[in-house]
């Protein structure tokens, strides 16, 4: 599973406060936390800045790369920012998150997609918006998948979100990611699918377990990664097992080895 | 989900003391708090008590019905003790735990589970033993099907257990479960699915969070019950989140009572 930490988010309170106050301590602890608690990308948005996105984003990048050698998820739905973050960007392959289907924002972010060595996430949105069923959703992941592969972009570099959208809202919302999953996978299974599936809990109590139950339920349809809260070591815990449980773990090695480093926890 | 709640189990060394020493108190709590966690039913074995298992299991029948409405899961290999155990059994439907589809205990057990109004779980174990693939144990599970309908056994009577043994054992065993849950599933959709899963975990560490994850995996993938520690909260809260996703849950409402009961917890 790819893990991206999801912590540093300006649409978080706390978050947006250190960026505007430049508290470099709370969002380098945030930082340094995600990666030891096993976050392959550190996410860095700054997106509920309206005016000064970029001033607050680069500012913030820097101050993230000064404590991880982890690559980090350039979370904006702006091009501008998407560029500065992938001219800033050090360590590794970064991921840009993310690209939509939507006309504007496609001509805008296609050309950054292709001509960069970033692994691009994909949106299951188009001019018409989410669409509600997992028919439809696997469409528009198929017109970004050609079309990026059209373009030279090599497949292991494609990853695409389903998009978890709530049960609260509609009932039938866990299933469509799941049968979204398992659409994609099955013309593209060299794709990745990657979601933020704590949205799968909006509106309801106790959101962790739902979280938690979504996970598993999505790895044993094919998800690749996830956008989440790492610090969840129960979290962390089920994905590593739902791994071994899947056979993707032989003698359970990367179980025992989480285990050995505290990232899989008894209780 | 059915529960079946397994803490009154002899093999387990508190059980077994409190059996020898008629520890009704202890039993009683056991009882009570898997009650009042959500178990469906209440396992009852002494099984561990070689000569005088009947006695034993008279005892602690009579000591859990004296606490709980909740129908018992009678749990023993012998004709004997389930035999007892039913004429003893006063709440609803029992269930008989187990049949297998070994030559010497089918003749002994088949009658008992056709005659008596039981929920009948059938193990998929021969005289060859417990299969190392899904197809043989699918095999194992249909005779059973089989057998039991053909002599007037109602199907939604009848369980099967697809047994469960440890990944640490051979890394496949996980999705042996799974294929066999999905293989008997195909051709008998009205048959209930029903296994111990924590043997799932044997031989690792952080074993609740092996057994959580395997719960989820085995629901999205049709199991309809388990044997399990209905006072592990973060399992309850796991099985009623993997249902509300899986569109099995009407407007989350099982979530939400479950929740409220204090069934479902935050963290």
């Amino acid at each position: 599973m790819v893990i991206i930490g999801e912590l540093i988010n300006s649409t978080r309170k706390k978050i947006k406060e250190a960026m505007q106050n430049k508290d470099a301590e709370f969002i380098k602890t945030l930082a340094v936390k995600q990666d030891e608690a096993g976050a392959d990308f550190i996410d860095v948005n700054a997106g509920a800045f309206v005016t000064d996105e970029l001033e607050k984003l680069e500012w913030a990048i820097n101050v993230v790369q000064g404590v991880t050698k982890k690559p980090l998820a350039i979370d904006s739905p702006r091009v501008e920012a998407m560029e500065m973050g992938l001219k800033l960007h050090k360590n590794g392959k970064p991921m840009l998150n993310s690209i939509t289907r939507e006309s504007d924002r496609w001509k805008q972010v296609f050309p950054l997609a292709v001509e960069n060595n970033v692994l691009v996430l994909g949106l299951c949105i188009d001019d018409n918006g989410i669409p509600d069923e997992a028919d439809d959703r696997v469409k528009i992941a198929e017109q970004i998948i050609n079309d990026l592969t059209k373009a030279g972009k090599k497949i292991e570099d494609i990853a695409i979100d389903p998009l978890t959208t709530p049960i609260s809202v509609n009932t039938n919302f866990g299933l469509v990611v799941i049968d979204t999953i398992k659409g994609v996978k099955k013309n593209f299974p060299g794709v990745k699918l990657i979601t933020g599936l704590s949205n799968i809990s909006y509106g309801l109590p106790a959101r962790k377990q739902v979280n938690r139950a979504f996970m598993a339920s999505c790895i044993v349809n094919g998800l690749d990664g996830a956008l989440i809260d790492p610090l969840d070591p129960i979290m962390m815990s089920i994905i590593f097992a739902t791994e071994a449980i899947l056979n993707k773990d032989p003698y359970c090695g990367n179980y025992l080895k989480a285990y050995r480093k505290g990232i899989v926890v008894k209780e």
